[in-house]
């Protein structure tokens, strides 16, 4: 497998950065991730572009431009010849001399075989449990999990798949994907602040308001308990609908729930 | 210049780690810095008994036992003869196949110059600028600056030297030292909780206790705008006297000042 590191193809079992890079000693830097689909990756500008959203919030200066990274990203592609795969980008903040101040980013492509996700939503158990939390600048893609893996072990515990956040009953986000649910009036409300905006989540949007009513604002685990459906959406599994929030149990996602026609609806826009 | 990675001592030029370590990918590790002053470690048992601590509080297990990296620290200074210096040593997640999952941990160790810092203290403008933050897991020395560097340029616009974080007015830290104040009853009080321990500062309280009474609990923006003196602490600088925070400006630090008899009474305990 080929990576890509600052201007270098290199074999990914090589790829390496220097200690003194700040995305290590610091945890400063960015990412984002995309899945690959038939040798096509999906979505790719809106991944590129926030990306660069990303950078200008943390001040990092890639000397790339958008359309360097892309054709990068496409080499790679043809290098590697993994039809199902996913493709990291990250951008730290480089090797700094001082250990602080933020210097020439380093930049690291890799490719990664993943499993195809299915065609048909998943109906295995989800069930997440709510934590107080909110992200360091929450609508960056930093490199910041600290308190996602430090929670893997209590999550665990709870009988639970993933971990929802939220801030003093106001939910936000799960570490790696968008919330959602759909209310007993079949609306589709999502949080609007205080998370990262998932490039699922705006395709999600826009083929819901083909279909039903949809908010973006607060919402509340008050909302939660009230819901009819409630689902998470991330890049490698589009929608995965989620049995229980806690301690309150959704019903069962038939072909015609909301979820599984949006999922449906959003598997198409691959196409 | 030798450092030392997972069981190997090289060239500082080659110190590298492969792009899959969750330090980089995930911003999950910590660390601990030193002192060396002649060839000799400072305060080293604290330093790592500190160490050992984050390590548990991040369920983070190394290998090596607090003996055996005590020997490999030995070791790397007698190589480097850097008689003044600072030794890093970082511990990451390792190498995550799932990219999530902590596993065997990457054990960094460098040694790096740094200047000797000056037998007297400080007097040249040191002044804080206030900002609502609270590190996460604020006891544990994780590799955590995100907040600390995103805000260095704002740091500079006002004219400051560094920040000092506080929740609702509530004090805690600066991101890479400990906050004191000396009240107009000349009584040392510094906070207790919501941020790190560190070993200058146990050192601090511990020859502050032989001259003076001495409080850690919470310190309030309110205590800072009454206070007499006011002064940071590191291992690298030992105590920086404060000359204002936010508003608030201080008198000038004779030789007589508290600041500076803590300063002088540190010194000594290096010896």
């Amino acid at each position: 497998m080929i990576s890509y590191i600052n201007g270098t193809f290199i074999d990914s079992t090589a790829a390496a950065i220097p200690v003194n890079d700040l995305g290590l000693q610091r945890g400063y830097g960015v990412f984002d991730f995309l899945r690959v689909k038939g040798s096509q990756p999906l979505f790719l500008q809106q991944h590129i572009d926030r990306l660069y959203r990303s950078l200008a919030h943390m001040r990092l200066q890639l000397s790339h431009s958008k359309e360097e990274l892309i054709n990068i990203i496409q080499s790679l592609i043809d290098q590697n010849q993994l039809p199902h795969s996913g493709i990291r980008i990250t951008v730290t903040g480089g090797a700094s001399p001082d250990g602080y101040t933020p210097v020439e980013p380093h930049l690291i492509i890799v490719q990664q075989p993943i499993p195809e996700p299915p065609d048909t939503i998943l109906t295995s158990p989800y069930q997440l449990v709510t934590h107080q939390y909110r992200r360091q600048l929450p609508e960056v893609k930093t490199t910041d999990y600290l308190m996602a893996i430090w929670l893997q072990p209590w999550i665990k515990e709870q009988g639970a798949q993933d971990v929802l956040y939220h801030s003093d009953g106001w939910v936000s986000e799960c570490p790696r994907s968008n919330f959602f649910i759909i209310t007993q009036e079949n609306m589709l409300i999502t949080p609007n602040e205080g998370m990262l905006k998932g490039v699922t989540r705006a395709n999600i949007l826009s083929v819901a308001r083909e279909i039903m009513q949809v908010e973006e604002r607060p919402v509340s685990l008050d909302d939660i308990r009230n819901a009819k459906e409630a689902f998470v959406s991330s890049s490698t599994k589009r929608i995965i609908p989620v049995t229980a929030v806690d301690q309150v149990d959704f019903g069962i996602y038939t072909d015609n729930s909301f979820s599984a026609r949006l999922f449906e609806a959003l598997r198409l826009l691959e196409k």
